[in-house]
């Protein structure tokens, strides 16, 4: 059954309002086996006919959202209607819910709300609890939309999504049987470059039957999906997990501080940070998981070489002679930091993020993290981005909890 | 001049990846005077063929993004070459330019990778100095897309967007000439309701003759947009102004760290802060604007209670009696780290961010920020924002970052 999407509203192409429904249907759909194969933005307006005949021609099933409302560019529905050939009808039920809905909230009905209580003759109406436009579902008998399945669904998130749920699904369960034998993972890695995992995966997944193989490249992370039969998922899984295991940091939705967070709770192991160029981003990432409070105890962003001195006692004569940005000045930062605190680690960063203050031996980009362990030689590694400030600053973290994550595990650290 | 933008990627159909090309890319060109007419999203693979075949027909201007990288669902360019009529060669530039990116990262020069220093002859190269694939703009003089412009940029937007600032912008700029007497505003506001806002702006804009007046609301934000004549620009820009100038942070798009930062460097003020509850994202975003080592000094991270009494040495009876989240406590913070360093002002937060650890008499979402100056009393703001746990960090933020701001600008601090 092949599904397109398409989404009203000239704010999403003013680029004033961010369009998530994508973002949403395609996650929802996708656990029911179905799969959105297009999707589109168009302007309020009469160029929904276009949009809506051009979908229906490749289409099986297309859900759109917006233009359901009560003002004059709202016209959704009025051209759905025209083009599954059942005329509009108005529902009473609907005109009292609306009539409900504003004295309850102590407003005067309009004239023009009252559009919205009109049904397609023939349509099922989907209830919209979270406001006042219902949603429609439409499979039309005739006419250049016959056999298709139309759904209709207002444009604020916050009602579309628990209609979806409510409204939606419970159809798309009864109109669709999905295959049964059919999975997804998604293996996130970090400390490996994209280009780098497909050299190894592709040779080793390629005969594995029907196995739909996607990469997908972020800051300091790769993504790889699998999607096929459940039992040749589980085989490239296998396989991409004997190859990469070191790299895999969950095969769930998590984020790589989530996952380190957890590990840390899961071992009761506590850790402080100490950022220079990374001006606190590592301690607030730690800080977004809750329940963080129970392994992370400190942070210090001693910007400054008067702090790195006066709050950690890095010898001045470490930073007069190695640097700020050096080896000696990341381990004296982590290893005072961890003393001080009793923490089992401590991660220190001290780099230069740019866009100045780079020298010839040390560019743009240079940074040292340092990893302090509890009764083992500290790690000092030196890395090289040479990239905007925030995106510096964001794959520092990234290797830098990926040491942490590494010495939870009791892996090797990496030499890179 | 149509414009269209199309964006491959399984990975935004799958909804693992939300779509932000739209709202950048309508954002910026609406500046330029254009406006994105639609936007489609279609898996990575042939289907390319059919959506940039589809949409040239209808626009002058497409953009296409994704589907430039080394693997083998990466066809964008080899499409577009075709439709364009225009042979993928390789240029040798590129392959020196992917060649030493690897290096300098410490990665191995895979042979797929080479497949992004193809380029379709006579076609201009839109360098990537922010990853590997370079973009691609064509103006193709023969086939189905003669006379069109179309522009190829890589996906990740950590690269498209500095690219559309550095190569797209300048094309754009010179094969478009925008209607000379239109204007767009956009003043950010700090400390105020949209409603508020809107009810204050409305009645004393509605009569100006053709002005679009938007609205968009963010967390710990309004920014109001003037769009019109000029004429009628700069009258509503004055009446705004005039009626709300204490809560406009900016005119340009600067976000309100960056305001703040740039205030600081002129006034030559040095700042500390002091985090619990922001965990870190107060001296994050400081310390995302170039240049801030000037004027930021130092960041604590005083997340457990030890750490509060060790490092910054409150009273462990300010703890056990008004507690860590309390007005004491909050003043305390800022007062220590602002004498430890000398600073001219410090900032403190400590609040409950949640889920959990509300009760009664504090629940979740309470906070006090405590904003410490050289030579004058402390001042401490108690709020409430009971929301997930991101946002309330970041309206944390945004609050402490208005009272140092008002403090700059010796405005009176809000009681809100």
């Amino acid at each position: 059954m092949r599904v397109e999407l398409i989404n009203t509203g000239n704010e999403l192409l003013l680029g004033t309002v961010l369009n998530t429904h994508l973002n949403f249907l395609g996650e929802e759909l996708f656990q029911l086996g179905l799969r959105i194969q297009a999707q589109s933005t168009i302007p309020d307006g009469q160029e929904i006919h276009r949009a809506v005949a051009d979908a229906a021609a490749r289409a099986d099933l297309l859900i759109i959202t917006g233009g359901l409302g009560p003002t004059r560019d709202d016209l959704t529905r009025d051209i759905v209607a025209e083009l599954a050939q059942m005329p509009l009808e108005i529902q009473q039920s609907i005109v009292d819910h609306l009539e409900e809905y504003f004295q309850s909230r102590g407003y005067q009905l309009r004239e023009n709300v009252k559009r919205q209580a009109q049904v397609p003759r023939g349509a099922t109406v989907l209830e919209n609890r979270w406001g006042t436009a219902p949603g429609l579902y439409l499979h039309p008998t005739s006419g250049p939309l016959q056999g298709k399945h139309l759904f209709l669904l207002p444009g604020p998130p916050r009602e579309l999504r628990p209609m979806y749920e409510a409204c939606v699904k419970p159809i798309l369960q009864e109109i669709y049987e999905p295959p049964e034998d059919r999975d997804i993972t998604v293996l996130r890695m970090v400390g490996v470059g994209e280009s780098e995992v497909e050299h190894q995966l592709v040779p080793l997944l390629q005969d594995l039957p029907e196995l739909e193989l996607g990469f997908c490249s972020r800051p300091g992370e790769v993504d790889v999906r699998l999607i096929g039969s459940q039992e040749v998922v589980k085989q490239a899984r296998e396989i991409a997990e004997q190859e990469l295991h070191e790299y895999i940091f969950t095969t769930t939705d998590q984020e790589l501080h989530e996952a380190v967070v957890e590990l840390l709770i899961n071992l009761d192991q506590k850790v402080v940070t100490v950022e220079s160029c990374t001006g606190g981003l590592l301690a607030n990432r730690l800080t977004n998981v809750p329940g963080s409070s129970k392994v992370f105890l400190q942070g210090y962003v001693t910007y400054s070489n008067e702090a790195k001195c006066a709050t950690l006692e890095v010898p001045k004569e470490y930073i007069s002679g190695y640097g700020a940005v050096s080896k000696e000045t990341a381990r004296a930062m982590a290893e005072k930091a961890r003393r001080l605190n009793k923490a089992d680690y401590a991660l220190a960063t001290t780099g230069i993020a740019g866009p100045s203050g780079g020298t010839e031996e040390k560019p743009v980009g240079t940074v040292y993290i340092a990893l302090s362990t509890q009764g083992r030689r500290t790690m000092i590694n030196k890395y090289r981005f040479p990239t905007d400030r925030e995106t510096f600053k964001f794959t520092t973290t990234q290797r830098a909890l990926d040491m942490l994550r590494r010495a939870l595990h009791g892996l090797p650290q990496s030499r890179r």
